[in-house]
């Protein structure tokens, strides 16, 4: 039996992304979301949602791009922070014992710690009431080698990135594998 | 060290959501997509990107309205399946077992089999290239009494909804809690 939670933001699940952006004193910043999410194939791009009222909402339109670092499980707590704190009145790089890397693709820094980073152009800003959408063209995607598995590809059970759910304000890890994509399908057809 | 992989669409992780629709000839229909998040609190709305040759494509336009319905570990087959077939070709709730709900809220149908369910009215959609993206506010969310812990919240371990990895394209479970949010950054500060 379903029971009905109202009219709130309970999809299942969010990622966690570290924004990073240059304010306008030149100052590192990251923020961490949850509303975001990839957006479109050609041009690759992804999407992030922002206040107004946040310290990087001015300094991505400034500065015309923005990155994401995702953060490993072991960077649980200076995700958290991130979240909870405005870059207005902290230096949250230093205070997480963080390190700023400058872009060399878009006027933004991007954490070293994390095991994955995108650097994104401002691709087009979408008004949607309370929040904002940044929709960010990808220019590159860099990931540390000790994440990739054997075949190349991202192995998230190396990356442990978090899974964040609204509701609850629970932080998850990602578990194994539980099937390839494009093939188990086609037990039923296709 | 870190490695280029390219302008690619590798952000991680994405969700996997079944976006229910029904067609021209008033069939219900899923189809399954990872490219879609959250994007705003006020009015809460979330965000699924489409091709415009979907067979879902139409239908959203037609009827100004979608479910997404977050399928369980158990429904990977399902969920697979409705991302690789066409609804003009297939009956895919019939292929896959899957049981249409009409939802009273908006002219879509939802998966009742599957323990999480959001209704949306479609508020705006957004050109980006080969995708549109479809932002719809959330009129409801149902959610299985099963999924839900004692704090009254959905419990991700109870939920188990699944977790897509682009590039590698394969699908994981989601782990057990790491951290409560707004809470261990405060160990840093804020």
């Amino acid at each position: 039996m379903k029971k009905s939670l109202g009219a709130n933001t309970l999809a299942q699940p969010t990622p966690v992304w570290l924004v990073g952006s240059y304010d306008a004193a030149g100052k590192p910043n990251i923020m961490t979301i949850a509303w975001g999410g990839i957006c479109c194939s050609k041009p690759p791009c992804l999407t992030v949602s922002l206040r107004k009222e946040r310290h990087t909402y001015p300094a991505i339109l400034a500065r015309g791009g923005f990155t994401i670092s995702v953060p490993s499980q072991d960077l649980v707590r200076q995700a958290d922070y991130a979240g909870m704190v405005s870059g207005a009145n902290a230096d949250k790089f230093a205070a997480a014992g963080l390190t700023a890397v400058k872009s060399e693709l878009v006027d933004a820094p991007y954490v070293d710690e994390c095991p994955l980073v995108i650097e994104c152009r401002l691709f087009k800003t979408v008004d949607l009431g309370a929040h904002t959408q940044f929709v960010g063209e990808i220019l590159d995607v860099k990931a540390e080698e000790s994440v990739l598995g054997e075949d190349g590809h991202m192995d998230l059970e190396l990356l442990r990135p978090l899974i964040y759910s609204p509701g609850a304000s629970r932080y998850y890890a990602v578990g194994s594998v539980v099937a390839k994509g494009f093939s188990v399908g086609k037990e039923i057809g296709g």
